[in-house]
């Protein structure tokens, strides 16, 4: 029994040009995130076996055995509640969702180990402290994940901005055909989306409180463990998963496309919008198909599972609205394209620069 | 297979009475820290299964086969450079010791895995990130240690600091008689100390260059594979290893008399102090006891291995200066005493309130 690493991960933001200083761009999980990773973390961490691509790193402790999977996030949102969740169940459900992506298995046998740190500014309350608690503990226990170590340091009021959270993963894929993979895309694989896009950023940007305005938008912030299970049982051939948080679907399905060297196909049409934050969006000029989401999963599927794999998503929850979205198509030049309502094809390029901030 | 949580941790700060806002001294890793986790943290997460105790969790993924190992630490140390180290070297450093402490196996077949968090505040030079990244890269190596996986987050200027850094570890404790356990000291032990104490949290407060005069004094920050290896080897039997960071020595060793129920001795006169450290805690009336270190372990060893110990440690780097400063007493209060120079005995408690804040 060995534990060498077997495919790593590394997913943050930084900078595009040779520019002095961090900008907030850098944190947008687009373009210029990604030149980040590639220009600074890559050049020091490389050689460390840091490689790109998913959102866990999968490991092979014991060869033909179960895989392990680690992933870590950085939790910053402002503010730290906003309807629909808050910035505890954004950590633990993020970093569940991470975790399934790469395929591992929720149940009593194998529970989501979850270790967290907490960057507490002096001055915080020790009740909304208590309401993040509550929170993360509820979130662990609906998505099948226990938080097994943890750590806190305090930082002068003024150096923080009322909490930071950290989580990290560990899950175990167990031995058989499910193991999705961002660089598994097939031409003829079915895209699918577990449900209505664009809440999440919108619910955060509307909890500001700074467009003079109030809406009933609340984000999608969910755990989804029971989507993923269904999944594995009703379409194990499923060949990616991933969810579209920062940078939007846009993003999500050009790192799909990079990854795979696949061209991807979606129709605008099929892509189900959150009705308040579709408006939004129009009010706001966002486009929604670059707006964060934190309960959805895109789904690539084999085209003889994909009806078995959306019945099995519908049935579970968070997936009720879950329908196809597109195609991949043949391979070509690793790219995304929109059929428009009129018909039209135009390029989905990923996220640029920055558009909302500390959404996640 | 089956991976169910057996030993769980939480090493955090928060409040001492039902203050309504944290303070700074819920970050100091002493009595008020206890307090809020014993308050706050454990009354929302230790039904998931959060248990207190050890600076890391060991879990069983295989019956009879090696354990895992995990934990997690937020670093917010200002300033993010200073002699012997910086919040890089901090984080990876900290974590692999971390790691350690629980009995972790070290070599090319079983590396330590690192995940790590990045909290960058706009306008930090990316200069200076680099530099840090250069350091958990060298620092990597240096322990045995792989960083698999990342995640970067950017927050607007003034509601961070620079940076702040969250690492989890992963490792393994293979089976055999090697499993140190900070509820394992018993009678008649002797208690090792790697190294001079008290440098660490005594360079940060110098690099603050708020004192108004320089001093030469360095970090002792350090990560203590080989340390480690070299005692498993040597003492097999050893019953608790600790690393006396925030709270310093005195608060580790009282933590230690509280998780094995055991009243801890040690002698004045035999710890190692860091000479440049012992002048500044002088003029400052600080107490080295209670000084954090970052690249020192206390070693609690049965009496007939204790020599095999010390000679090990001191084989090593980073444990030249390795010494015997203490006996566990019979079982009674679990308490911590000092025999002073003047031949008086007086209990050490752990670290009340805040002494330095932000130092790891």
């Amino acid at each position: 029994m060995t534990c060498q690493p077997e495919i790593l991960s590394f997913n943050c933001p930084l900078p595009s040009e040779p520019t002095e200083r961090i900008q907030l761009a850098h944190g947008s999980g687009g373009k210029q995130t990604e030149m980040l990773i590639r220009n600074v973390f890559f050049r020091y961490l490389k050689s460390e076996g840091l490689a790109q691509g998913n959102d866990a790193a999968t490991l092979s402790p014991m060869p033909g055995a179960a895989k392990l999977i680690l992933t870590t996030d950085a939790h910053a949102v402002s503010p730290i509640f906003y309807p629909g969740g808050d910035i505890g169940r954004l950590a633990v459900s993020g970093t569940v969702n991470d975790l399934l992506t790469a395929g591992a298995t929720v149940n009593a046998d194998y529970p989501l180990l979850i270790t967290t740190g907490f960057i507490l500014e002096e001055g915080l309350l020790i009740a909304d402290l208590e309401r993040v608690l509550a929170s993360m503990r509820d979130c662990a226990r609906e998505a099948g994940a226990k938080i097994v170590a943890g750590d806190t340091k305090v930082v002068e009021h003024g150096k923080g901005d009322s909490l930071f959270i950290t989580t990290s993963g560990l899950g175990w894929r167990l031995p058989g055909p499910f193991a999705p993979d961002g660089a598994r895309a097939r031409p003829g694989d079915h895209i699918l989306i577990s449900g209505e896009i664009a809440s999440h950023g919108m619910a955060v940007l509307c909890a500001r409180n700074e467009l003079g305005f109030s809406s009933q938008i609340r984000s999608d912030n969910a755990p989804l463990s029971e989507i993923v299970s269904a999944l594995r049982s009703a379409a194990p051939g499923t060949h990616v998963l991933r969810d579209p948080t920062r940078g939007g679907l846009a993003t999500t399905l050009n790192e799909i496309a990079i990854q795979s060297q696949v061209s991807i196909e979606i129709d605008e049409t099929a892509i189900p919008l959150d009705p308040q934050a579709a408006v939004l969006c129009e009010m706001l000029g966002f486009d929604p198909l670059y707006v964060a989401n934190e309960g959805k999963m895109v789904v690539v599927v084999p085209p003889e599972e994909s009806p078995a794999a959306l019945q099995a998503i519908r049935a579970s929850r968070y997936g009720e609205k879950a329908v196809k979205i597109g195609e991949v198509l043949e391979r070509q030049t690793a790219a995304v394209l929109l059929k428009t309502a009129y018909g039209t094809r135009r390029r989905l390029e990923p996220l640029s620069g920055e558009m909302l901030p500390r959404i996640c």
